[in-house]
Formats: C-alpha cells, structure tokens, sequence
C-alpha cells in the first residue's frame, strides 16, 4: 500500500484481525495446559501432536456447517465434538465430562503473541480494532479479558451464522458501520484468508507467524496483492503510520 | 438482591448497561454541542427544548420498527428522520445536509456521567460488562472510544435487529455465553426497561439518573422488585463486592 500524504483519506478505519494463529499462539498454548493435564493425569501423550490433530479438524467441521450438512453450530461445540475424536484417537479415557469440557475451553484462554497487546493498544488510536474470527462470541471475549486484548468491539462469524471465507464474515463491518469495503483491513497470519476477504472489497495486511505450526514449518512468501505485509503488529502499526 | 459469602456462585456473570441516560448525559451533551452550532450559524434555538424534542421522537420512532410499519432501520437512520422533523418544528434552516450529518452523530460524542468511566473499569474486573442499548453498533463502539468506556464487548439491539423491549434483545447474552438469564444482569436508570428484563429472567440494578431529564424532573422511586438499587455505578460496585 502506498502510504498517501494525508493518510486519513485512505487508511482503513476499520482493522480486522484473524485471531487463531494471527493474534495467539494456539499450538503453543494447548501444549502447555495438555502437559498440565497429563502430568496431574499421568496420561502419555504427545501433545503438540494432540493440538495439530485437533487443530486438524476446524476446518472439516466449519465445512460441514458451510454445506448446510448439519444446521448451525458455534465453535465452542464444534471444538467439543472433536475433541471427543481426538481423545480416543490419542488413547485418552477416564477423563470426566467436567475436565473434558475445562479443555475443550483452552481455546478461550490461548495466549497472544507477543507483540499482539501493545501492538493494538497502538493501532487503536487510530483505527477500530476488532477480532473477525470464527471462534464464537463468549471465546474472544474471554480470550481478550485474560490476555488484555483491547478490542473495541468483538466481531465473530457467529454473528453472522457463517463462517469464514463465506463473504457475509468479511462484509459485516462494513455493514454496520456504514463503510464502502475498502475502509475496512483484514489482518491475517493467513493468505487463504486475505484472498477471500479481498474478493468481498477489503484490504489486506498480511503477518505471518513463522511459530505458528511449530519449528521449522514456514508461512506462505508475502503476495504482492496484499496491500502490506508486516513482520508483527508494532510493524503493522508503524506501516500503516499509527 | 442478598449477598452471598460465596459470591461467585450466584453473582451475575455479565453486567448489560442500558446507555443513553443511564452511562450517558445523552441532555446535557446535545445542548453543548446545539449551543455551539447555534454560536457558529447564528442560530436563535432553546437547546434544551431542542434536546427533549428530539429524544421525544426516539420511542415512537423504534415503535414503528416493532410493530412492522416499516422495516428494520437503525437508529441512526431514526435519528436522522426525527431530527428533520425537529429542525423545522423549532424554525432551523440553512444547514448543509453535512452539517445535519454531523450533528446527528452527536449521539456518537455524548459525554459520559462522572462515575461510569472508573465505575466500568471496576465492575469489569470481576464481570463482563457490555452496553445493551438501542443504539446501533457504530455509535456504541465511537462513543466508548471518545469517551473510554471499557466494555468488553458491545451489544446492540441491532445484532438482533429488534428494539428493547422486545425480549430477543435482553436474551441475547445468555445466548451467546450459553448461560442462564438469571446470571446477566440488566442496568439501567428507567424501571420500564428493567421490568422487561426481568420478565425474561435477567437481574436488574436500578441507577436513577436525577439529572437525565434537566433539573426539577425526578426519577421514579426504587421499586423492591428490582435486585440492586445504586446512586451510580461506583456504588454498583460496592454493592456487587467488585
């Protein structure tokens, strides 16, 4: 993106972050509470292998929802049910509904990276910031309270019953706030995510997290289509001159 | 409401603020920004009268929408009808459609009442706290902005594009954090709308606001049914144990 003389012309007013993987670290953060787990359990499991597998069915289970194969169900339940498949794939029983539920609300309490808080108390001067997420509306909110997220205000897919890519996720904010499309910024560790939110109008901040899947898997190379591609959120704010 | 010594177990979850009135001095603060258009255009204009003229049409107004006469519309639209009426019932002519523009969105610039910033700040640390008001999302999420209320997530009718008191709106929260209503509490400075709430099972905490409707115009008196009655929102807090 070029940056103009009088950026408030241009700039997007609105941002909008992808969260899971873009904001906070999801690998890293199950690991953590599953070793926690199986050292008060004694379980033997290989937890980062536990988290990608059922990091593995989100987006089979959001598809099922997309093809209208079973009616609309938030992620908190979608994480539920395959949680289930994944305990049993990994061998893990005799844990009690009430533990597999505290789990299953990992996803509310994964930590951010760390630039991510002061780098939106940075853009928030100057633009709204917003999650735009497929996790539900109770899971960023908590999310944001534990780790000091400052979100002004928390967009979900919920709100809309689709998820992401389907167009009406990108479209909501521009909706409610009354703004052409191109006021409004996608922020995703994601190019798939770029690429469909820029089909629906919007601009396009790229920031790949090279942890995200863990050592030695790398992001996607930046896409010239994107309109900026940053190294973390204090770069993004720097580039976009906030 | 009693105070338990456990607390936790039956103190709401979420705190929903009703807000013009209640967080904010939606009165005073269209007179100050009436005053200072009228300086700039010569305008010869009882702001006060202006104010209550224009707050007179906000029930009707959303009436309209409830019943179905006319379909969904926000409330930014409605103010926007209402205020043409109002300009030409008190003579006001010669303004630029920008002008009118901006001086609709003074619902976005109202000024807070002295207690609400630190009385959020508080009351968040032990709840979460959101707006649920009939105002639309954009003009909840710039007022909290220009004012620095701290909600953790805005709410609006418009999310279920219906006006309080339908009871769609006061469920809303429990939907989305799958709770019980009786664990979201309903705040607000009108007994009509903490009536409604509690008709769907929500808490509710009267906040008179003395000074809402200009001097002289007294709140109603408490009434026992409702949980909590408090002189503002750092005495909700106390009252709370927050």
């Amino acid at each position: 993106m070029q940056i103009p003389d009088s950026p408030n012309e241009t700039l997007p007013e609105i941002l909008l972050f992808d969260v899971f993987g873009t904001v906070v670290d999801w690998r890293g953060s199950i690991i953590r509470e599953g070793e926690e787990l199986g050292r008060r359990n004694n379980l033997d499991v290989d937890w980062a292998a536990f988290a990608d597998a059922w990091r593995g069915k989100y987006q089979p289970s959001m598809d099922r929802v997309r093809r209208g194969e079973v009616p609309w169900t938030n992620l908190d339940a979608l994480h539920r049910t395959s949680l289930e498949e994944v305990l049993e794939e990994f061998g893990v029983t005799g844990l009690s509904g009430e533990e597999k539920d505290h789990l299953n609300r990992v996803w509310h309490r994964l930590d951010p990276w760390p630039d991510a808080v002061p780098g939106l108390a940075r853009l928030k001067r100057r633009h709204v910031v917003a999650p735009l997420s497929n996790g539900n509306v109770a899971l960023l909110t908590n999310m944001a309270k534990r780790a000091g997220l400052a979100w002004d205000l928390i967009l979900s897919a919920e709100l809309v019953r689709c998820y992401k890519p389907d167009p009406e996720t990108y479209l909501l904010a521009a909706f409610l706030f009354d703004l052409p499309p191109e006021k409004v910024m996608m922020v995703a560790a994601h190019p798939d995510d770029l690429r469909a939110a820029a089909e629906t109008g919007l601009r396009t901040a790229y920031v790949p997290r090279s942890l995200e899947f863990g050592p030695g898997v790398q992001p996607e190379p930046p896409d010239p289509a994107f309109d900026v591609t940053a190294e973390d959120f204090l770069d993004l704010a720097e580039k976009l001159g906030a």
